[in-house]
């Protein structure tokens, strides 16, 4: 991560105030773009989650499919819808939420619009650069590659479980997979470091985010890949775990269909992954978990004691 | 307008499907960037409007702000917002608005987001590039300068009044009127060309688009450049004036404070205007009206008979 006031900040020219933001793309780099929007009620709840978390939920929602192409964030812009009721310290906040999480990943925002509207709604938009050889889509994943996260999943949708229950159930888990889980939801951290890292690696066949559930995105990099998918060792976060049990809950289906543990999925190619995961572990102090692999057999596999049975793609559905 | 498919098309290298957008900044050029969102009842009335007119408002908007820097549209992003209330047809046309605009001005739009929302809420970010030595700001104009704008005004606020008003009220005004009113309100037409042509003059020391109201955009290009403004001769589209004759209203306030024309306001070294704008007519058969000046002295005028009398700058009010 760069300190704000580098050189991201330098090729600004035209920040807030003016019709539109400039800035001045590096020579030899490609600029990737993408938006976001978060509305109250279906995305967050602004009556359970803290201002601050709201914007920095929806920034880190953002800076992580930047994250995904192996690029690094430069600006956003944001758009705000706010009801008659919300006043000047909720709008402060969600940008204090906003503001510092772009700061610590060198990310200025430059501009924006604020505009009545019956429902909080927050559309950001991240601008980041990439060298044009780092570029990594979901397509070009190969048969065999193996498929790995940057980090246990599940720990959001457990969050969430949190907010969503009264207040007697989250007495019954540990203190500190409570709070693992409540941060995970509230102010998650998208894996900036991590992608422009794996990037840099030719043996990084094709990444993306796992924003909407582990399931339905592998199931998408392996189609984009025109590739199928068999899950074998799915790590689980040990507060998805706590909180699930509490709940009765299964917790294979908080890390599988749960979504917004905004960690990056990757396809390695097979000879490369070992050594690559030692320099991962090494470089971030975290394990880089294998999950399963790319096949030539299209479809979502998972493995189950010795068995492999069909998974169906779920996860967040956008307009459910 | 350069053809859709052009050099812009081929900077373009990921487009909707993968977690981003990525482009290639053309080298000796800045990058420009705006955003900006449309909720249902408060910027436009989807019951009164057609979708398609909708999206190709909302395009029109962002694509002036670009205009107003000097620069060429590239892309563009769209999170739409959606209640459940809304079916596929409405949200095919409205995107046909967009893309129908969109690709007159060599414009992409390379993705976004759909969710739901309680009101239909358009939040575009589109983005653009200039060369350095060509871009435009707010700031820049000098005392002295001659303020001219690339149309008449007003025509905007008479199509709103089209809408709000019953059908008896227009069967009073002129058929060709009518038309014209309407269709500026309806599907305005950003001054990307005129944008591009006027910033390549130097002697073009400031420019923004007149969006929010003549008076209040008027009075911010004159504090952003240190000055004070005078309007001498406010150009009136005939349009405007039928319509707010039949309404009873002042047409002159339709003019200063009924915003979303679109044209672009210019501050041009007054020794140069008189060229500039003969040439002006000449590439885009229309005049280039002065309305006033940059003035040393603070604050706005305008000058009604032979006297001047301060004017308090009026406009859309983006929270009332």
């Amino acid at each position: 991560v760069e300190p704000a006031g580098g050189a991201a900040e330098r090729r600004i020219r035209v920040g807030i105030g003016d019709d539109a933001a400039a800035w001045q793309p590096s020579r030899s780099h490609l600029s990737v773009i993408t938006t976001d929007a978060l509305v109250d009620g279906v995305h967050f709840l602004s009556e359970k989650v803290e201002a601050s978390a709201v914007g920095h939920r929806a920034m880190a929602s953002n800076l992580s499919d930047i994250a995904s192409m192996g690029a690094r964030p430069v600006l956003a812009t944001v758009a705000l819808g706010l009801p008659a009721s919300i006043g000047e310290d909720w709008v402060l906040d969600c940008y204090r939420g906003m503001q510092g999480l772009a700061a610590r990943h060198a990310t200025r925002i430059v501009g924006g619009d604020i505009v009545r509207a019956p429902a909080i709604t927050l559309s950001l938009t991240v601008v980041g650069e990439v060298s044009a050889s780092r570029l990594k889509r979901r397509e070009g994943g190969k048969a065999g590659d193996v498929l790995a996260v940057t980090g246990p999943l599940g720990a959001s949708r457990a969050g969430l479980e949190l907010l969503r229950r009264a207040a007697g159930f989250s007495s019954q888990i540990d203190d500190g997979d409570r709070e693992t889980a409540a941060q995970a939801y509230a102010v998650p951290e998208p894996r900036v470091a991590e992608g422009r890292w794996l990037a840099a690696s030719r043996n990084v066949h094709a990444m993306m985010d796992c924003s909407d559930g582990l399931s339905i995105d592998v199931d998408r990099l392996a189609r984009a890949s025109g590739c199928g998918a068999t899950l074998r060792q799915v790590p689980i976060a040990a507060s998805a775990a706590a909180v699930a049990v509490a709940a009765g809950d299964d917790p294979m289906r908080y890390a599988l269909e749960g979504g917004e543990d905004f960690e990056l999925i990757v396809a390695v190619a097979p000879r490369a992954f070992a050594h690559l995961a030692r320099r991962f572990e090494r470089r971030f102090m975290r394990p880089l978990p294998a999950l399963g692999s790319l096949d030539e057999e299209t479809g979502l596999r998972i493995q189950e004691g010795g068995a492999l049975r069909e998974l169906t793609p779920r996860g967040w559905d956008h307009l459910a």
